[in-house]
């Protein structure tokens, strides 16, 4: 066991937060439930944040942003979204020394604000689509908080976008939710359920809610991404109107969706072990971690020539660290990169040089090998790959092995008591159904999935006909 | 003189929002001095973030994020910083729908809440130095507000470092300094002074501030950036100390340094002219706009296939946008894309496919020319770095023509009340004088410039000896 990290097996939740500590990736700040994300993690969201980005661009949105400050009346325009976030707040009071006529609010999600502007900015269909994003903070009065999962503050990125008709918004909220799943799968190597929110765990002030879902290795749901076709409602409520091209004036039909700094949570519990974090290669800031091993001055020149040789042409391809720091033992940087969760490391000694090979082990397993001096671009290159490709695989069973049907509610419950897991049941849309299954149980509807075939069964709950089967789960 | 758009000479605060609606580059939001960054505005951020994050990390320093929340008392742990603070603070005293047992302020600036978790960061000489930046919003209730220059929120970077030694931190304090001019000079195209602020201009906590300040076309100085070294102000505030490498225990040395969206403002007033926005090329997100010009759709065929042909290697090269859109006439395209600023735009229509050659028009001196088809990538990459090159120094000239020399404050007080400009006068460091200087002419000593020569002289104010000048100006 590495020191200072609890096992997973013996306290899941300690464990969360050793790795977190041991690979200093986040701290709370002074403010209770206020987080500071540290180098080690903030450069990991600056990777997501850079792929994500780039995705967004591509699919013809723009970056723009939108005050911190929303005024507390602005909520009160839609019904449901007041009720959804004024609990949740934080209210300035006072500014410049002196109490503030009216109260304002420290976003919670910004769809008030930027419907009162683009009030203002759309007229025409000609102004539509209008697809923006933004990356910002954002504060959620949290009693109970998690570094990364749930913190008062947290980071995130917003899409607001606006459409001519219901289709083209119900389009881009697919659009992005497509986004999200390839995102999650591909680079954090986090396999993901796609599928609508019920009602009830529907965003408030949305017509539908999709969300991508992932299962951590204890078998608990994280909600990893959510995308929203948010119908008229804002619009309405901002009286948001355009000329169609036949003259007519309409409202405006929008959408909103976000992933936050919640996905590094999702990250660490998809992939780390009792040695610390586990980083898959395509985020990794640092992919390569490169130990020099000496113990003559003549031999440290030797070796770190040779390995300067070796990574001439590595910058720009591969992220790389050669760690040739003199206050410090090669026991000792293992350590430190293994609990930084690089996937790849290399170690070269005075012996190495002669052989002209070297040791690559790979993080996730544990796995060494020698390697060749002559092949170590290729691979390397070969071993990132082929991790992020295991680690997907590994979660995708992880999950796959978890994930039951159940056709009746006491086995149900029985089952949700000592394993969790995602348990496929038939449930007839009932909101009575649902209210009881979280009281009883703790765990809620997850999501309707969206590729699960249509399949003639009886409500668990009701014992009523039911068409499909819905994914239940204690989350975080 | 372009549609909505004040000539400079007839008011030239009405033209700098004017140029800011025309290219739609940021609006005011719901709460009053708070400001919407809109995609044309953001886009210059980003690309300013993009080239000075890449600076910043070139020397060392990684990023971080610290909360937006701060509690109150934390200002009060540095005398100064409180009194340069406190009154500008947003104050949160309510959330959750509760009232807070303790007053939180939102973040004015980091140091305090950076400082109290170095405390736990920083234990040995080996933790040194700390170099972290983070690229974050903040507030700070400002009564006169002026769209990018002045607003209630901004966005910035803000570096914080840790270090053994005075000297260490001196040096990157100056490192820093240097780090903006050259942004400010080879990115932004924009002149400017370095050099120290007086004590009364001081960073509220600082022990040195060092400042960019440019001339703008107005002929007033803009103070674009700030470094300042904090010596052990905060360190003895937080009470961080670090044991030396002779076991020894001393407070830990501080700089602290940034740059705002202030910045987006600085380069709307240094280039742009009575048509609009002038983005230099190295910023500006669009390069090249290209035109097409047709009346039937054969010419359209035609046309763009030809243009297609001429930039199909130019992805990733040059940042350009074909403007194909049916719904909008050239006449009207080529106004858009002047009122963005895009330092070239090309044109070609149908008689240009026969003489294979095209229209390149510069932006910011409007100069035409008629170029070939197939030298199209080589004269436009030309022509960024010319016109790179020009708005530089046709903004070094104008501050050249517009700085003087005067030796007696009779003679400043009546230059400053018709022209602005810079004056470098003799001043030996009183602060009544330079309190006097303010209230009677509104002017401020902007800096004690880095460059300028040891000079004896008579302090303009008093009469006294002096040994050097500092530049005086009104500034924004």
């Amino acid at each position: 066991m590495a020191k200072g990290i609890t096992k997973r097996s013996v306290d899941y939740s300690r464990w969360y937060l050793d790795v977190i500590a041991a690979a200093q990736m986040a701290d709370y700040g002074p403010v209770k439930g206020c987080m500071v994300i540290r180098p080690t993690g903030y450069a990991i969201w600056e990777a997501m944040q850079s792929e994500l980005d780039a995705m967004f661009k591509e699919t013809g949105h723009v970056n723009a942003y939108f005050p911190l400050l929303i005024p507390e009346s602005f909520l009160q325009k839609e019904a449901e979204h007041v009720e959804g976030f004024a609990p949740e707040c934080a209210v300035v009071t006072h500014g410049g020394g002196k109490k503030l006529e009216e109260r304002v609010v420290i976003r919670p999600t910004s769809e008030t604000v930027i419907w009162s502007m683009y009030k203002n900015w759309i007229q025409s269909y000609r102004d539509l689509p209008l697809l923006i994003n933004q990356w910002a903070n954002v504060v959620r009065w949290e009693m109970r908080t998690r570094l990364f999962l749930r913190t008062m503050e947290f980071l995130w990125q917003e899409g607001h976008t606006a459409h001519a008709t219901y289709d083209e918004a119900e389009e881009e909220t697919l659009k992005i939710l497509g986004i999200y799943k390839n995102f999650a799968e591909e680079y954090m190597a986090m396999p993901v359920l796609t599928g609508l929110k019920t009602e009830k765990e529907r965003f408030a002030g949305a017509v539908k809610t999709y969300a991508i879902e992932a299962m951590m290795q204890d078998r608990r749901a994280l909600q990893a991404g959510t995308s929203h076709n948010l119908g008229q409602n804002f619009a309405k409520a901002f009286d948001v109107t355009f000329q169609t091209e036949n003259g007519k004036l309409e409202h405006v039909w929008a959408t909103s969706w976000g992933v936050s700094t919640r996905l590094i949570g999702g990250l660490i519990m998809t992939h780390s072990d009792d040695n610390g974090l586990v980083v898959p290669p395509r985020l990794a800031p640092v992919q390569v971690a490169i130990v020099p091993i000496w113990r003559s001055d003549d031999e440290k020149t030797a070796v770190l020539e040779r390995l300067h040789a070796i990574t001439a042409d590595w910058q720009g391809k591969i992220r790389f660290k050669l760690d040739d720091r003199d206050n410090y033992r090669p026991g000792w940087k293992f350590n430190e990169w293994e609990k930084q969760g690089v996937p790849i490391r290399l170690e070269m000694g005075p012996k190495d040089l002669a052989s002209e090979e070297l040791v690559m082990v790979k993080r996730h397993s544990g796995e060494k090998e020698r390697i060749p001096q002559s092949a170590v671009y290729e691979k390397v290159n070969e071993a990132l790959e082929q991790v992020q490709q295991e680690l997907f695989e590994r979660a995708l069973a992880h999950r796959e092995k978890n994930s039951h049907y159940v056709d009746s509610y006491s086995e149900l419950k029985e089952r949700l008591k000592d394993e969790g897991g995602f348990y496929y049941v038939h449930w007839n849309g009932k909101r009575e159904s649902e209210d009881k299954l979280q009281e009883e149980t703790k765990a809620t509807i997850r999501v309707i999935p969206s590729d699960q075939p249509e399949e003639n069964g009886q409500c668990i709950f009701t014992g009523e006909a039911s068409s499909r089967r819905v994914v239940v789960a204690k989350a975080y």
